[in-house]
């Protein structure tokens, strides 16, 4: 049933899309910025803003260019981050900045980024109500790069602590999908309680879904992964798996390891499996997940919360 | 005088920089939003701001979180843009990339960008108003990736014409330093004539100061100009002194092409004076400032509006 109804939020998205970005001079750029939106992908951000809106009584019509405004936001640092990763592969498809070189990338992302707070400034609200949301997405963007930046620098540390890397992961993931709920709630007349439920709501699950993410990452093989298993180890990346591993002395020969084999990575998974360093984020993402349900218990009952509620479940749910 | 009353409200605008943009953790991220924003400049775009809003009876004060969001905007493109160049130095210090590594400078780009917003977004105005200038503002970012888009495919064309020059340059130059003065009016319950009359004089002096920019970096020694003479001419830049000398058959060797020589740089120049497509750019130049001061006639009669004359003139008075 949740599945079913993330599905007919996407599809309200995935036509609203070419709708609030058309393609227009240049038009080379607009297919740039509209890659990684072509793609496809869950929607969950956007579908986010619209159940939000339902669950405090709005119209999801109402917030639908707000909701592709988060999904712009999304997809932009999306763009930024595969740079500065120097990944190749996104979904299967080539990145941005392989196909149309760095300089265009970079300009790609930071067009998103203007077209969304275009998009959203266009939303039809109350204009405190447009004022406060414009001001939570530009702070929630700065959050990003905060948490962008700490875990660039933990990447030369090799004593991230588990708090660090929660307020990391907090700033890069979580304050965007809290952010979507909050918006949705605000921009439908919501009350204060009933929009800062929705963010606690988002702050919990959005932890908890990248926590979640992380390890799905390491342990998806490369077929289905639509990249190569193990880029965060190679990468060096503090993920919770690996903060925990590390705390607990096991050895990881190939993080940060650039060239490393793919016999070191599988040996690194196999570490990261036996020093119960998987399974110790799998229920810490668990965890968060339920404080994030908890959360929503200030809301009215309504068929938009049960949604929210599976909505959570399903983000740690997939098996890949 | 012009110079005095800029320098005045440059002081305003340094010490609200660091107000508005404090250093917070991770302290070295704002470090590198700020590296360039400490080097100083002259900061017309958000001095413009504050001549607006006093030009149409406004006080400077309450604007001066939009002037210091103008300004971030106009770093955050410089930060990127050095990136896509290649650039070494800007203002005679090693660009963001340069010291801090690619990555750090699209983050650091990127956080300006959203801080512009941010404290866009708190500037005291009624609501409906200052959704009309972060509108405004959104769509101007877009613009200017835009701009920057139609540049760097120029570079590949040996045809660019004068007509695709303005509507470039009009957008990755001219609209930011518009927006600067119709949100200074906006945001300070201008009307709408007030408005677009502020506009237009900022198209047209905007325009008008990008091609003197673009002579003056042509023909300004090194140990002043505080990069490589002819950068522009090495990376192929089609400026309109470079389309008028095409247009003319001149012959420019080292246009485009990396490895000039400095008398190579040399020569080009001498065949830029030569074709008389410099002096035709500066006359040019100062017709779009004339036009844009002409529009200063919806105004009221006061100092900011006198002001704003001697600021355009002022933009096109500086040798080097």
């Amino acid at each position: 049933m949740i599945e079913e109804a993330l599905q007919e939020r996407a599809k309200l998205v995935d036509e609203a899309i070419p709708k609030f970005l058309p393609v227009t001079p240049p038009d080379e750029m607009y297919h740039a910025m509209r890659h990684l939106l072509n793609a496809g992908g869950k929607r969950l951000r956007p579908s986010a803003v619209l159940l939000a809106a339902e669950a405090v009584g709005g119209k999801p019509e109402n917030v639908l260019p707000a909701a592709v405004a988060i999904e712009l936001i999304h997809n932009f640092t999306l763009i930024h981050d595969d740079i500065m990763d120097e990944a190749d592969l996104r979904r299967g498809m080539p990145t941005v900045h392989k196909k149309w070189g760095v300089p265009r990338a970079i300009i790609a992302g930071d067009a998103l980024y203007s077209k969304a707070f275009e998009i959203l400034s266009c939303t039809r609200s109350e204009p405190q109500r447009l004022v406060e949301s414009l001001e939570l997405v530009s702070k929630t963007c700065t959050d990003i790069c905060e948490g962008q930046w700490m875990d660039m620098n933990f990447e030369k540390r090799k004593d991230v602590t588990e708090d660090e890397y929660m307020r990391m992961v907090e700033k890069k993931t979580a304050v965007l999908f809290a952010t979507a709920l909050k918006i949705g709630a605000t921009l439908s007349c919501a009350n204060r309680e009933q929009s800062r439920a929705l963010w606690n709501f988002g702050i919990k699950t959005g932890v908890g879904f990248q926590i979640y993410d992380d390890v799905i990452d390491l342990i998806t093989p490369e077929e289905i992964l639509g990249k190569a298993q193990g880029g965060d180890i190679i990468e060096g990346k503090r993920t919770l798996i690996v903060i925990h591993a590390l705390s607990k002395g096991a050895t990881i020969e190939a993080l940060g390891k650039n060239n490393a084999t793919r016999s070191e990575v599988s040996a690194a998974l196999t570490a990261l499996k036996e020093s119960g360093s998987v399974e110790y984020a799998m229920n810490k993402a668990v965890g968060f997940v339920e404080e994030g349900k908890d959360a929503l218990k200030e809301l009215p009952d309504s068929e938009a919360k049960n949604l929210l509620r599976g909505l959570a479940d399903y983000m740690i749910a997939r098996k890949y």
